[in-house]
C-alpha cells in the first residue's frame, strides 16, 4: 500500500476536462435558467462533507425528469464532459467532486413518490426524495423505509453508496432494500432493472451492480424499495457498561444468538460527553449502547430481556427506558448529534472520519486497537459503531489548516484500515470509496477484482463521463 | 415476443466449437484420468433437469482445487473452447448443456467446508458442498443454512442460479447469503470479491454479479455464506382450506402484516391428491398451505396464532402441527417429493416447470389463472408454490415424444410468464435464465438492460468460453 504524504495527494492528479462553451451554451438552450454557472452554486455543489479541496464544476443542472437526464448525458457524451450525480450533498468520501471538471447533475428536484403499494410492502420514488421525507409519506399508511445512516440523504444517494446506518443490523442496507431501478446509461438511455417481485433469478443483477456504483455506471432516475410495516411495539433503551469491551462483548452475543435486535448502536464515553454538552442530555459518562427492539409486545420485551440478561452479567447497568416515541426521538436525536457534538466540540475543526467493517467476532479488537490509538496519538476524537454489524465510526478532529494534523488523522485512518482489512473486514462498511478510499481498494479486494470493476465501467462507459475518477483511478 | 413453434427451437442455433485434438492431448497431459471422453460419462454431463436434447460436451474434467480450475479455463482459453461448469446437475432450465460444445468441468470433488466461524455467523466452503452436507456439518454447533431448493444442490451451483426455495421468505435467497466468492475468471486469474464483514460499501458488487451469472462470468471456486443459529423452537403446520383463493389470502395477509414466517408453501388439492399418492400420506386433498415458524417458543406461538387467526377467518381448518424432527421431516419430504409425485403419476412423463414470481398482491390472480389455464388445456400437471414470496411453479407433465403436448405446455408458460411480466413479477423467480427462459429476458427487463449484461459479458469473457449461450445468445 502507498500511503500518500498528504491528505491533498488523494486528489487524483488529474487535469479537469475541457467544458467547451458550445455544450454550457446547449444546456442554457435546453434547460434554461435550470441550467446554472453562477461561481456560489457551482462551490455548493463541487464539494460533500469530506474535507478534500476541488474546483468546482463548470456548471450546475437541476433535472426535473428522467428525459432531463437523457438528454443532458448525452449532451455531455458528445463532448466527452464528465457528469456528477448530486442528491443532498451528504455524501463523505468525495463522491460529489467534480475532480475531473465536469457538470453537477443536481437530482434534488426530482423529489416524487411516485406509488406506494401497502400490499406489496413495495414503493417507488424519484431519486431526490429524501429518506425523511419518505418517511413522512409511508407514517400514514403504517409503514417505513428502515434505512438510515442519519443525514437526511436522498434515496438515490443512498442507493449510489450503499447506505445503511442504524436500523440496518435488522433490516439490512441499501443492498437489501432496492428491488429495481430506473437508470440513464452512459449513451442516455434509459434502463430497468429488476422488477416488483421479491426475488428474481432472471440474468446478471444489475440492479445490486448499480447500487453502490457511487453514479459511475449510470444515474438512477428512479428507484423501487422494499418497505416494512411499522412495528407493533418499539421499545428504546440504553445501557452504560464498566469497560468498552463489556459493552463490545455484549453486543457480540446478542448477535451470535440470533437476537432481532433492530438498532445496537455504541458510543464511547468520550463520545457521551461530548453529546451530554452538545445536546445538553445528562447521559451517564461511560460506554454505552444504545438499543432498539421491534416486534409485538411480547417479542420485544423478551428480547430486551435476554440482552438485559447478556449485559448484566458483563456489569452493564439497568436499562433506561425510552418508550413513548418523544423519548424514542430524543434519544435518537442525540446519537445523530454525535457527529455534530464532536466537530462543533472544537472551534474550526473538521472530522476525518473512518468506516471500516470487521467481522463481529473481531470488533473488540478492532475497536481497542482504533480507540489506543487515537489515544496515543493526541488527537481528539469522537466514535459511533453500528456496532450489530460489526461497523463503526472513529471521527478525528483536526484543525484543516494544519496539515500535520491531517496527516495524523490519515495515518491513524490507514492503520485502522489496514487491521481491518487483515481481519477479514472492510474499509468501507456504508460510506463508500469515493476519493478517500481509493488507495486501499486493491489491498482489500485484489488487483484483478479491482481490474474487473475498471473492465465494467469501461465497457458501460467508454468515454468515460458518469461520476469519473471516483472508486478507482481510470 | 417471437414465441418459437416447438421446444427445440428455444435451443440456439449455433454451431458447436471445434474442440481440437490437441487441447483434449493437454487436458489428459495434465489432468490424468481426471479428463474423461468417455460417452458415459459426457452424457451424464451434457444433461440436467431440463427437457432439452443437446449433444454432450467433448471432454469432462474433475477439478480438485482451484488451481485445476485455473489451468483448465487457461488451457480452454487458448483454444477459444467453452468451459461449462458442473456441480450436483441438478438445475433445470437448461444451464449445463454444451450447447457451444465445450468441455464440462465437474467441480463435485471440489467438497470441503473450509472453515466455519460460528462466532460470526459465517462458513466458507468449496463449490461442490452440497446444501445437505453443509448442515450436517454445521448442525452440531448449532447452526444451519436455510437456503433449500428441494434438490440437494451443490452450493456453487445454487449460488450461480441464485437459488432460493423453502425458506427464503424469512431467510433471502442465494443474493442474501452468499458474502464472499472466490472466483477464476475467464483469463484463469484467481479473484477475490466481498469479504467476511456483514456489510460493504467498497466498489462495484461484484458478489452480487456473479451470484445469478450461471457461470458466465467466472468459475466459483470458493464461497463464504451467512449462516444461522437453529431456532430454539419449530414448529411445523399444515391448513387445508375451502378454495385456493383462501390459501393464498392468508398467505397475502401473512406477509402484509409481516409476521416472520420461515416456510409457507401451497399445495393445489389436485397436487396433495399426487402426493398421498406417492408418499402413502392422507393429506386432505383440498388447497393447503404448509408453514414453519422458527423463534423462541414464545414468539413461534405468537406466529402461529396469528396466522391460524387469519386463516379462521377465510375458512382454514383448524392447524395440524408437526413438532417433533421426525414429523417436521415427513412432512417436508412430502412438499419436496411433490416434484417426483407428479412426474411418477404418469408412466414415461417429463415434466415442463415454470418459475414465475410476483408481487404477492397479484399472486392470487396469477396462480387462479394459471390453474384455469392448464385445466382448460387439458394437460396433467401439478403445482407447487414458496407463495410467501410470490413464486410458485406448475409442472407440465408431457409426453416427451409427443411435440404437440411439449408445444402445448411451452404455450401455457408463455401465457403465465406474458401475465407475471404484465403483472410487475419475473419470469424466473429461482430456477435461471438458462436456455428456456432466454426468450422472455428482454420482455421482463428491456432491451437495453440485456445489452447492458452482453456488455459485461463481453469485457470479462472476450472469447466467450464461460458456459456461452445462457441467459442471452452470444
Amino acid at each position: 500500500m502507498n500511503a500518500p504524504s498528504s491528505l491533498d495527494s488523494l486528489v487524483p492528479d488529474v487535469q479537469p476536462r475541457e467544458v467547451p462553451d458550445v455544450l454550457i451554451d446547449a444546456l442554457k438552450t435546453v434547460f434554461g435558467d435550470r441550467c446554472s454557472t453562477a461561481r456560489a452554486v457551482r462551490e455548493q455543489h463541487g464539494r460533500d462533507e469530506s474535507s478534500f479541496d476541488v474546483p468546482p464544476p463548470a456548471a450546475v443542472v437541476y433535472a426535473e425528469s428522467t428525459a432531463d437526464v437523457s438528454r443532458l448525458v448525452q449532451l455531455a457524451g458528445q463532448h466527452a464532459v464528465p457528469v456528477i450525480p448530486y442528491g443532498a450533498g451528504s455524501s463523505i468520501e468525495g463522491q460529489l467532486l467534480a475532480v475531473q471538471g465536469g457538470i453537477s447533475l443536481d437530482l434534488s428536484r426530482m423529489d416524487q413518490v411516485l406509488s406506494v403499494n401497502p400490499e406489496d410492502l413495495t414503493v417507488t420514488v424519484q431519486p431526490g426524495v429524501t429518506r425523511r421525507q419518505l418517511n413522512d409519506v409511508l407514517k400514514s399508511d403504517g409503514f417505513f423505509f428502515p434505512i438510515d445512516p442519519g443525514a437526511d440523504a436522498s434515496i438515490g444517494g443512498m442507493a449510489s453508496t450503499r447506505a445503511s446506518g442504524t436500523n440496518a443490523v435488522r433490516y439490512g442496507t441499501m443492498r437489501e432494500n432496492v428491488l429495481a431501478l430506473e437508470v440513464v446509461a452512459a449513451s442516455g438511455e434509459v434502463i430497468r432493472t429488476g422488477t416488483r417481485a421479491k426475488k428474481s433469478s432472471a440474468g446478471y443483477d444489475l440492479t445490486r451492480l448499480i447500487v453502490g456504483a457511487e453514479g459511475t455506471l449510470g444515474v438512477i432516475t428512479e428507484i423501487t424499495l422494499r418497505i416494512h410495516p411499522l412495528p407493533e411495539a418499539v421499545s428504546a433503551a440504553i445501557c452504560s457498561f464498566p469497560s468498552l469491551d463489556a459493552a463490545v462483548q455484549t453486543t457480540i452475543q446478542t448477535i451470535q444468538l440470533g437476537v432481532p435486535i433492530a438498532r445496537c448502536e455504541l458510543l464511547d464515553a468520550n463520545t457521551v460527553r461530548l453529546v451530554n454538552r452538545h445536546s445538553h442530555t445528562e447521559l451517564p459518562e461511560s460506554p454505552m449502547l444504545l438499543m432498539e427492539f421491534h416486534g409485538s409486545p411480547t417479542a420485544v420485551k423478551e428480547q430486551a430481556e435476554l440482552v438485559q440478561e447478556l449485559a448484566t452479567d458483563l456489569g452493564g447497568n439497568d436499562f433506561a427506558w425510552a418508550t413513548t416515541p418523544e423519548e424514542r426521538t430524543r434519544l435518537w436525536t442525540a446519537r445523530h448529534n454525535a457527529y455534530f457534538a464532536g466537530v462543533q466540540s472544537i472551534p474550526g475543526a473538521r472530522a476525518v472520519t473512518t468506516d471500516v467493517c470487521v467481522p463481529i467476532s473481531r470488533l473488540a479488537d478492532s475497536l481497542g486497537a482504533a480507540i489506543d490509538d487515537a489515544n496515543a496519538s493526541g488527537i481528539p476524537y469522537f466514535m459511533v459503531g453500528h456496532v450489530g454489524d460489526g461497523n463503526f465510526h472513529m471521527g478525528y478532529l483536526i484543525d484543516p489548516a494544519d496539515p500535520a494534523q491531517r496527516e495524523g488523522a490519515e495515518r491513524l485512518n490507514q492503520t485502522l484500515v489496514e487491521r481491518a482489512i487483515a481481519m477479514g473486514g472492510t474499509c468501507t462498511g456504508e460510506h463508500g470509496i469515493g476519493l478517500h478510499k481509493m488507495r486501499f481498494l486493491a489491498t482489500e479486494t485484489g488487483e484483478g477484482s479491482v481490474a474487473m470493476m475498471r473492465a465494467i465501467k469501461q465497457a458501460l462507459d467508454p468515454k468515460n463521463i458518469l461520476n469519473p475518477g471516483k472508486i478507482f483511478s481510470l
